[in-house]
Parts: C-alpha cells; structure tokens; sequence
C-alpha cells in the first residue's frame, strides 16, 4: 500500500504528470524530493501551508512577479534564477532589504523532471547566493498544451530602510539620473536566442540581485528620491513610469548611455532599440544633483555598478514627456514602448 | 502622440493582447484602468513595483498559492475569489491573522476583457468583505494557447497570534480532530460544473475565507495544536498531512462526517470519494481532548462553522495511518489520494 511512497522520483526520465497536481502523494513527493531538497531552509522545512517567519524589524514591502520567459533557458539564465533576482531586485528598488521569497509554480504536464529540477537548482543558487532564501511554495499542474513548460510566481517581503523614502513619485526637477550599467543584454540575450542568432561575442543575459548594490547606494546617499530596475519595456517604460509618477519631464544624454557592441549589432539586426529592451540587472536611482558624485562612487565601487553614469536630469514639463539629446546632435522623445512588442521577455 | 492614452481601455468588447504585458503604455492602462480601479487601496496607489506597508506588530506569516481552477467561472464563484479565499485560509490556519494579498495575473491572448473585470471585481468584493487589501500585483500575457485563460498566484503575508504555537507537527495521540461542516462541495460543484450535470438541489461551491472562523475558535482555544483547510485531496490530503508531520495515526468515524445529499448524488454519479473532494471554506481543526467542547461551541457559534462536529481522534500509529470506522460497521484506510486525480480543482 505505501509501495508508491518508497519509490524515488525519477528525476531523469520523469515527467510532470496531472497527480503532482492533486494534492496527494505525488505532490508531496515531487515537493520533498525536487523542491525541499533543493531550495532547504529551516522554513520551508516546517511542512506547513505557510511559513512561520521571525519578526521584521521594520516597516514591509511586499511585491510579486509572475514570470514567464520563453525560452525557459537562455545564455546567462533560466526562469529559475530570474525569478529569484526579479522579485528582490522589485523588493530593492523599494529602498528595502529583502528578507524571504515565496515561490509558485505552474506546471504542464508532460514537462521533463530533469529540466525542473535544473531550474529549481538554480533558484537555489541564486537565492543562497543572495542569501534571500524561499521559504513557502505552491505547484498545480494543468494539462499538457494548457501551459508552456513552466510559470513561476515569486513573491518577495522586505523591511524598508528607516532612512529612506524612495518612491517613482519623489522624482523634482533639477535631480539627475543614474544608470549602474550598459542597457539592453537581458533583452537582447532572450531574442537572439529566439532567433537562433549568435554573435562573436555572446550576448548574454544581465540577470542578477541588485539589493547588495542598492544597498551601498543607500548606504551613501540616503536621500535616493527613486530607483527602478529597467525590467520589461527597458529604460525607456521604467523612466516615463516615473515621470508620470512625480509629474515631471525627463532630459537623457544618449552619449552617456552605454550599450555593448554585440547587443547593438543584435537591435540593428532585428529592428530593436535598447531602450526599450529589458535589462534584468541594471539599476535606474535619481537622486538629488549634490549627492550624484557620492552616488555614482558607491555604485562604481559595487561589482554590478562599475559602469555606473548620470544619463540625464529630471526637468519640469507639464506633458511629462522624456527626451533625449541623441548622439547626432538632435532630440527625440522617448515615449513609452514603440514598434513591436516583445511579449515573454521576463 | 498621446492619443492611445486618451482613448479608454474597451472593458466591454475588448481582448487581452500582447502588448498589456509589454510594460508599456498598454500596462499601465490595464493596471490602472482595470486592476486598481477595483481593487483600490492607498497601498496600491503607491504605484511602485511593490507595497510600501505598516510595521507588522507580530512575527509574520508567508504563504502563496497557484490557482488554475477550470472553468474559471463556478457555480458559487469564479477564479477570482477562490484566490482571495485560498490563501487568506491558508495564512488562517497557521494560526495567523492574514494582513495583505499580493496578486499575480498570467493572462491568455485573446481573453475577454469583461471576463478578466468579473474575475478582478469578484476578487475586490471578496478581499474587501475579508478586510484583507491586494496591496501590490504583477500581469504578465503568453500567447494564444500558451495558457488556459487567467492563472492567479496570490500570497499572503499575516502576522502570528503570540499565544498560539499551531502545526501540522503538533498533533497527539488523544487529540480530537474537528471539522467545520459538510465536505466535497466546492470538488462536485466544479466537477458538476465540467461534466455539465445539474442537480436538484445545485450544487455550490463552500469557497469563503476562513479566518473569521478561526480568529473566533483561536480565542476560545489557544491550544489549538493543529489546523488545516481542507482543499486539493480534501480531508483525507489533509489529515494524511498532519499525521505524517506528527508522526501520529487517526481514527475517523465515518457517521460523523456530513454530506449534503447533491454532493453524494455527485459522487455516487461520478465515482468520487468525498473525503478526496476539495472544500474552499472547511476548517479541520485538531485540538485537546479536555478543549474539544469549548472548540466546538466557538465553531459553532460562527456562520461558517454551524455544522462543526467532531469527527475523531488522533492515536499512536507507528505507520502513520488514517482510519476509518465506516457507517456499515467496517473500517478502512483513509490513504493519500486514491483513484482517479481530479486536477486543476483550484
């Protein structure tokens, strides 16, 4: 009667089947030996619908992501580690220290064990590494053609610094724009890989935890009036977001916004602008213009912010608009996502 | 040049696209136009990647869960509110008062509109009659056929009653096992629902958030050792659950244990086991036996737990088993889900 129970799950030929959707035994098999054996802490060890946390020393931030790239494997990444750094770099840019995740899955039937089983390894990895551990989780299955593989909802809960107040709404006029890094890799990285182009330089995906740079940016320059991690639609979507937000117009310097060689050759290649490509590890901060130096060192002294630059300045505009100085000496407004959308890019 | 944005979001006629999960302009309607005007709260108009919330004045509770309910639409409610209600119950039963929802949307090309808006009302009414807002959310949009309409992941965070230590590894032998009321509603309703039958009597999903019921019962009995809401597998999922973490057996009584007479119509029609049917709004509860009046009497006195009934007691079992002594004088095995899996049931 408990044979099934005392049989390992067959992680390298297995596939997702409806019963690791049920509820039953399957499910707290495929729980235990794939999901708690790899992503182990003394939470998510409690076995509970929930996890039973310490108190937060602070007030919270809650944020949430679903995700769904596709290809769930990409050069650079997976859904597995994106997952992780998206919700805690959303948490970051709260000017918040992320504490805990929370992950969901959606699973098609049919999906091959071993490939989840990669990408909750490198869930794994990259919550260890960013020492931001999944304490509680969730998976459903739904029939095969009902879903793309796989869909992961992380939710993330930080406490917010005490000193800082940041928010999409605090941008003034006369503050400037901070950029941590070149513009456009994860994008790009995820449609080349589509299109089966390949570079002589890889193009590769930024994702990474961005709350140990924010951290030091905090660290320095308390006053941060706003950061962004450029996600979905690029710089481009995150600025005009925040201008709306703080009901001010934006100046950019399109000389002082780095975009590396094979990435632009990608967007000309395939028609794109990398300012509206998602980046998945670079940080957006305005602040205050006596603070920019003291910003842009701590960034610069933070491996994710070595390329770090001020890229404009916020400025009054009652139409809210973002422009730009381009290269060529003109100016051009950058609007909110032009041409083709790039549906699954996160 | 701002035309899009002037022309409201057509609710009525309209369909999801790619572009409302681009990040652009067409997300910011959605968002703003959709999703915020339902479910409004001072925390969502923050309109930051995340919720900016108060001190949480306890140790916090995390839990997230997946819903891919088919149909989305049920006899007794829709996706919508079974995701407000899943996991508000899932965050009551650690014994915990729920505080926030977070909401993530993986959306189907080509869903309607004015479905999406009767799920996201559906889900503003049931969180606001709950007292639990949906402070921070997350839309994403695969392509046609690429999902099954509308999946929601929603997690909850909560914070710990500091008299109450309640969990699955809590049980012991002599403890009495309570339960809320009628099992297998929510299960036939939807499985009425697919196989189209109709029933004298309809059939009605019990999905309602629990934790009215259990902040009532936890006041009455703070020794509460063990709860859990009885969703996919049903209470025989459930208690296998506890009594696995407790390292203990139970011994129900079948006579104890009530069926609304369409629902074991249903299950006769459909060969279902009620035990295995998902509820949505049934509370299992195990207590100490010198607690069980006092337990009973506060479930009782509560609109969600008129029927509560105690339904057995937990024992020594070096196996681990459920029991059952059945109505015809035998006793069986209640094991983890048996015969058919019933999936996509929430």
């Amino acid at each position: 009667m408990k044979t099934a129970c005392t049989r390992p799950l067959d992680v390298k030929r297995g596939r997702v089947d409806l019963s690791h959707g049920s509820g039953g035994r399957a499910t707290a098999q495929l729980v235990e030996e794939l999901f708690v054996r790899e992503l182990h802490n003394e939470f998510l060890a409690q076995g509970d619908d929930g996890a039973r946390l310490p108190r937060a020393a602070g007030r919270l931030v809650l944020a949430t992501d679903a995700h769904v790239v596709s290809p769930l494997f990409f050069p650079g990444g997976d859904i597995g580690c994106l997952a992780v750094h998206g919700t805690i770099n959303d948490v970051a840019v709260m000017g918040a220290t992320p504490l805990y995740l929370a992950a969901s899955f959606v699973l098609e039937e049919g999906y091959p064990l071993a490939d989840l089983a990669r990408i909750v390894a490198s869930m794994a990895r990259s919550s260890r590494e960013a020492g931001v551990p999944v304490v509680t989780g969730d998976t459903k299955v739904v029939e095969r053609g009902k879903a793309d593989g796989v869909f992961i909802t992380t939710t993330g809960v930080g406490i917010l610094r005490d000193n800082v107040d940041c928010s999409g709404a605090h941008a003034r006029p006369g503050d400037v724009v901070l950029l941590s890094g070149p513009i456009g890799d994860h994008g790009s990285a995820i449609m080349a890989s589509r299109e089966n182009l390949t570079f002589e330089t890889p193009i590769v995906s930024d994702t990474a935890a961005l709350h140990g740079l924010v951290g030091e940016l905090l660290d320095a320059v308390p006053q941060m009036r706003a950061m962004r991690d450029a996600t979905r639609g690029g710089i481009a979507a995150a600025l005009n977001e925040i201008a709306r937000q703080s009901a001010v117009g934006m100046l950019l310097e399109e000389s002082a916004i780095t975009v590396r060689a094979p990435v632009e050759a990608a967007c000309e290649l395939l028609g794109l602008d990398p300012l509206y490509l998602a980046n998945e590890g670079k940080l957006l901060a305005i602040c205050p213009p006596e603070r920019a130096e003291a910003a842009l060192a701590a960034m610069r002294a933070h491996p994710l912010g070595g390329d770090a630059a001020m890229i404009g300045r916020v400025q009054e505009d009652a139409y809210r608009f973002v422009q730009m100085n381009t290269r060529l000496g003109g100016r051009r407004i950058v609007d909110w996502l032009s041409g083709d959308q790039l549906p699954r890019i996160c």
